[in-house]
C-alpha cells in the first residue's frame, strides 16, 4: 500500500488500486464480519493454554492524553504499526509568538518502515492539523471519510503536497486490512460529518478507539451513531476499550443537534424584521444546514462571512453534505441589497478570535457588514476554556452596539460534540471491554472517566491512565505499562518547525513583562577607549519621552560602570564589562522603576 | 471632616473626633431614622410643584461600569461630592507586564476640595485596591466598617501611608452626615465580612448603592442582609437603585454559605486518615471559620499557608472576626510533625496563581508541603473568567501525583458571593425604586439587569446603562445622561503609575509575539565609513546556535544594504540609513521565517 504514489484519487480510483480496502458491500458484509469475528472470539477463552503464535499489542500515545489536542496514537502489534490521528493544539500565554503545536514525530520517524497507515477518525484540527508536518517527515499514506478527506486535502494544498500524499477513502463498515491489523470504521456522531471510530482487530484480540462522539439519537442532519456495530463486536468481546474523556466530569446526556435545530426556528420567528447572524464552527456542516433550512424557510438569503466558513461551506457543498437550493447563498458583498428581515449572515469568530469576521464585525473593522440596533446575532459555540475573555469582548461590543446578542445555554443554542457520563456508560455497557484506557481529555477528565469505568464494574487493575509517551501492553494475560518512548511537542512559528524552544520562550516571556533596554558604545580596538557616546535604546520598558531624567542618569551611569572598568589600553574581557553593565544597569533600573527589562549591552570594536 | 489628621485610628478616638458620624445606639436609632425619613419622605409627591431649593442628584462611575473591576462611582449633590469605594482590577493579555490596573484619578483630584468622603462598601481589592494610589494624589478621608479599615491599612502600610490616612469607622446602621448628603450603611451579605450597602440621602431623595451583595437567610458565621431596613427605606420611597449586575445572567438565588459548611462536614468525615488541604479566597473569613469549625470538631490541627492568607487570618482573628479555640493553628513548618489525618492546611492559590501556595506545592516547589497520594484537595472557590486554564493546571498536576482533588460543584465546596436574578428581583421588591442604573457588571451583565428590571415593571425610560466617565442626573423629574468627564484606566507597572502607555504595551507585544534583533556597527564620524564589525544580537527571536547560516546571511545582507548607501564620506542621513536597515532586515527574516522581529538598528558614530 505503500508504493501507491497518485494523490486526490476519486473514490472509483481508491477501489481499484486499493485491493487491501474491502468495501462492505451488503453482500460481502456478512463474511468479512465473519472473518473478523474468528479472529477476536478466540483470544476471550482460555487464553493461556493457546500456542503463543500471537503477541500483545501495544498502545503508544505520542498526544492527545493529559491534554485536549494534539491527538496521535500509535498501535503496534508484532513488528508492524498503524498511526490513529495527527492533530495540533494551539498555543497558549506559556508559547508567546507560537502558531500551532504539533506532536514530537521522533518515535514514528525511527518507525517509519514498520507503519502501514494513518487513519484519521475526523477533520477537526486537533485530530488533522499536524498531517502535512508528519508527511513531510514521512509519507504515510492516510485513510479517511470523504469528508474528513476534504479538509485534509485542503491543507495538504497549502503546503504543496497534495501531489505526493497518498489518500485513501473508506466508509463506516468497510474492512481495512493492514498486514495483521484488521480496522472497521464505525459510524458515531460528532459536531462534524463524516465521524468515526475504529475497531482495530489483530490476533491477539480486538480494541476499540471511539475518536471523538457523542450519541445523538435525533441527529439533525446525519445517521445515529451505529450502536448496534457497537453491540455486535462488543457480544464478540472486546480487550481493551480507549474512549473520549472530554465531557466526562458532566453528568447526563449530552442534547442532541436537533435541540439547536429547534432554537433556531423559534429564535428566527422571533427575528421578524431584524437581520440575523450566526456565528458558529465552520466544520459543524449540520449546524450550517440547519441555519440554511431555516433561512429557506423563512425567505432569508445567506451569506457567508470569514475564509474558514467560505472553505469549509465549499467543501461540504461539493462533496455532498451540505445541501442549499439555489439562489439561497448571495455574496458577503452584496448584503446591503437585502432588506435585514431577507438576511442570514453565517460567520465564523464564535471564540471571539480578533481576527475573525464577527470580532470585526463588533469592532467595526468588517469592510461588508456594519452592526446596527435590532441585529440578531446568535453565538451558536461555548467558548472552548481560555476562550471565555475574548467571547466576553465580542458580546459586550456587539451589546454596545444595539445588538441583540443571543448566547445563553437557556436558549440551546449550541451542544457539545462530546458524550457526557450516561453516554460514556452506555458505550461501556455495549462493549464490555476487559481493559480500559481513558483518553483524549487532562487529567481531571481522564481520572473522571477512570472513576466511571471503576463504577460501571471494571475493575481497577484493568483500567490504566496513561500519558504522551508511556507505552501501554495489552495482551489477554492483562494490561500494564510498557517502555516509554519520546513524545512531546514541537512549536511552529511561521516557518520554522521546532526552532522555538525554551530558551526563546524564556526571553519572549521576559521581553513582554518589562521590555529592552541595549546600552551601546564602540571602543578603539587597540586602545579600547571609549570612541563613541554611550547609545541607549528602550523598546517596552517605559515611555522614553517622559523619562528624559531616567535615561540621562542610566547614560551617567553606564559611563561610571565602564570608566573605572578601563583596562589602560590592556585586553580586556569584554564578556566580564558586559555583565557589570548588565547587572549595574539591572541593579539601577530596579531601584528607580520596580521593573527589570532585558539589559543587552552591545560592544563594538573600532 | 477634612481636617481631621490622624490615622490608625481606635475606634474610641473616632467616636470623640467625628461629630457628624452618629452610631446607630439603640437609643438614638429612632430619632435619627425620622430625621432621615422628613427629608426621603416629601420628594416623592408633588415634586414639580415645590419650591426649587433642592437640586439633581449626579452619579458619575468613574470605573466599574462594563467591567468587573476598579469600582469607583461619584455622588454629586450641588457643590458636594462623595465617593463610593476606590478599587483596581486586573491586568490581561493586552496589558503585559503590568501589576495592577487603577481608575484615572483626574477628575477626582480636580474636584478634591468638594469630596468629603471615601465611603467604602467592603474590602475586595476591586473596592479598595486603588485607595493608596487615591490618597498619594488627594488625602480624602475614608469610611468603612472595622474589617473594611483593618484591609485597607494594611495596604497604607505597604504605601507608607499610614500616618497620613484619614480612617473613620462606621457600622451598618450609622447615619453619616457629609454636608446635604445623609449616608446610612446597610448591613448586606457578601463573601467577605463587614460589607455594606449604602442608602444615599440628600435634599432631593434617596438612591441605594448595593454594592456587591447577596442574600443570604442562613449565612454560616453572620448575620444575614438586613432586609428589613431596605423595606423601610423602600417603603419611605427610593428615588434610584444601583445594583450589583455580576451575577444578573444567572437564573434562581445564589447557594447558602451553609451549604458549603455542610459539604466540609461530609467530605472531612469522608477524608478519614488523609491529610486535608483547602484553597480559598483569603479574605472569606466565614468560609475560614467554617474550615477551622470542622477541624476542631474532627480534631485536626490547622497550619495557613500562603502570605495573603496568613495575613487575613491575622487582621481577622485581631479584630474579633474570627474565632480560633487556643492550640488549633499550628506553623506551616511543623506540619512534618502532625500524622495527615490530624492536619488540615488553608492556603491560597484558588485561582491556580502560579506563584501561590497550592500551585507551589502541586508543582513540588513548596518548601513545607509535599503533596501524598491520598491527599485530599478541596478548591473551594470558582475559577474567574479568564483564571479557567490555570486551576485546571493546578488541578492535573494535583491528580497526576495521586491526590484526590474535590473541585466539581456537585459537592458544593463554593457558592458565589453576588445575587442571582431571585435576589435582585427581591431588592426591586423591597425597594421599589422609580429608576434603576445597573452597575458593577460587563455590558453582557448590565444589560441583562435592566431587562430585569424591565419586567419588574420598572419604565424602560426610567432604566440607564451607563458607562465610565457617563454622568447621570437623577431629579424628582427624570433620570438623564449629563456630561462625560475624564475616566479610563492607568496602568501601575512596579513604581510607575501611568508611564506605561499603548506605545510601550503595543511594543510589548511585538516582543513577545517575535522577539526582537539589533543590528549595530560604528561609523566614522568624519568620513561616516563603516570601522566595525556588523554586530547582530537576538533575542526570542530564534536559537542563534542552530541558526548560524541565517545569522550569516542576515550579516551580509546588511552590508550590502549600507554599502550601497555609502555617501562616499559626505554627510548622510542616518535615520533614513535606519529605515533601510530595518525594512531589509525585516522583508529578508519574514520571506526565510515568516516571523516579524522588532529590528533596532544602532549606528555609532567614533
Amino acid at each position: 500500500m505503500e508504493k501507491q504514489k497518485s494523490a486526490q484519487k476519486t473514490k472509483k480510483n481508491n477501489q481499484r488500486r486499493k485491493p487491501e480496502v474491502k468495501k462492505t458491500s451488503a453482500k460481502n458484509q456478512k463474511r468479512s464480519r465473519t472473518l473478523v469475528q474468528q479472529k477476536t472470539s478466540a483470544p476471550q477463552k482460555g487464553a493461556k493454554k493457546k500456542a503463543p503464535q500471537t503477541s500483545p499489542i501495544k498502545f503508544i500515545p505520542l498526544g492527545g492524553m493529559g491534554e485536549i489536542g494534539k491527538n496521535c496514537y500509535l498501535y503496534a502489534y508484532k513488528d508492524q504499526m498503524i498511526l490513529v490521528d495527527c492533530g495540533m493544539s494551539f498555543p497558549d500565554e506559556e508559547t508567546p509568538g507560537v502558531d500551532i503545536v504539533i506532536p514530537d514525530f521522533s518515535f514514528i520517524i525511527k518507525n517509519a518502515d514498520k507503519i502501514k497507515a494513518l487513519l484519521v477518525t475526523h477533520g477537526h484540527e486537533d485530530h488533522i492539523g499536524a498531517i502535512p508536518y508528519l508527511l513531510k517527515n514521512v509519507n504515510i499514506p492516510v485513510y479517511g471519510t470523504k469528508f474528513t478527506l476534504g479538509l485534509i486535502k485542503g491543507k495538504l494544498d497549502e503546503h504543496k503536497l497534495l501531489g505526493t500524499a497518498k489518500l485513501n477513502v473508506f466508509s463506516a463498515g468497510d474492512k481495512l486490512k493492514f498486514g495483521d491489523f484488521t480496522v472497521e470504521p464505525i459510524h458515531i456522531n460528532h459536531s462534524i460529518p463524516g465521524a468515526v471510530a475504529f475497531a482495530i482487530t489483530t490476533p491477539e484480540g480486538t480494541v476499540i478507539h471511539t475518536g471523538d462522539f457523542k450519541i445523538d439519537t435525533t441527529p439533525a442532519k446525519d445517521k445515529p451513531i451505529d450502536l448496534t456495530r457497537f453491540a455486535e463486536i462488543g457480544r464478540k468481546g472486546v480487550l481493551c476499550l480507549m474512549s473520549d474523556s472530554t465531557n466526562a466530569e458532566r453528568a447526563g446526556f449530552t442534547p442532541s443537534e436537533k435541540v439547536v435545530g429547534d432554537s433556531f426556528e423559534s429564535l428566527f420567528s422571533k427575528a421578524g424584521k431584524s437581520r440575523i447572524i450566526i456565528a458558529s464552527f465552520s466544520s459543524n456542516v449540520h449546524r450550517i444546514q440547519q441555519i440554511i433550512d431555516q433561512a429557506v424557510k423563512t425567505g432569508r438569503k445567506v451569506a457567508i462571512s470569514g475564509r474558514s466558513m467560505q472553505h469549509a461551506v465549499e467543501v461540504a457543498e461539493e462533496l455532498g453534505y451540505l445541501k442549499v437550493p439555489g439562489g439561497t447563498l448571495v455574496e458577503i458583498e452584496t448584503v446591503k441589497n437585502y432588506p435585514p428581515e431577507r438576511m442570514v449572515i453565517i460567520t465564523t469568530g464564535s471564540q471571539g478570535e480578533p481576527l475573525s469576521a464577527l470580532h470585526r464585525m463588533a469592532f467595526g473593522g468588517h469592510r461588508h457588514i456594519t452592526i446596527v440596533p435590532g441585529d440578531m446575532i446568535i453565538i451558536s459555540a461555548n467558548p472552548i476554556p481560555g476562550n471565555e475573555k475574548l467571547v466576553s469582548k465580542v458580546i459586550n461590543e456587539l451589546l454596545k452596539q444595539g445588538a441583540n446578542v443571543v448566547y445563553e445555554k437557556m436558549y440551546d443554542v449550541h451542544v457539545s460534540g462530546h458524550a457526557c457520563k450516561e453516554e460514556l456508560k452506555l458505550i461501556f455497557n455495549l462493549v464490555k471491554p476487559r481493559f480500559f484506557i481513558p483518553m483524549h481529555g487532562e487529567q481531571r477528565h481522564l481520572v473522571k472517566h477512570a472513576e466511571l469505568a471503576e463504577n460501571m464494574g471494571i475493575n481497577r487493575k484493568n483500567i490504566l491512565i496513561t500519558d504522551n509517551g508511556k507505552a501501554v501492553e495489552i495482551s489477554r494475560e492483562g494490561i500494564k505499562y510498557a517502555e516509554t518512548v519520546t513524545a512531546g511537542r514541537v512549536l511552529v512559528d511561521g516557518l520554522g518547525v521546532g526552532d522555538v524552544g525554551n530558551v526563546v520562550l524564556r526571553d519572549r516571556k521576559h521581553l513582554a513583562e518589562d521590555g529592552v533596554i541595549i546600552v551601546a558604545f564602540a571602543c578603539d580596538s587597540v586602545t579600547h577607549e571609549v570612541i563613541s557616546d554611550i547609545e541607549i535604546v528602550s523598546r517596552g520598558f517605559i515611555y522614553v519621552k517622559e523619562s528624559e531624567d531616567l535615561i540621562k542618569e542610566l547614560n551617567e551611569l553606564c559611563c561610571d560602570i565602564i570608566e573605572s572598568n578601563y583596562s589602560g589600553g590592556r585586553p580586556f574581557d569584554m564578556s566580564a564589562l558586559k555583565i557589570k553593565i548588565r547587572d549595574g544597569v539591572s541593579k539601577f533600573l530596579y531601584s528607580q522603576t520596580h521593573r527589570s527589562p532585558m539589559i543587552l549591552p552591545v560592544i563594538l570594536e573600532a
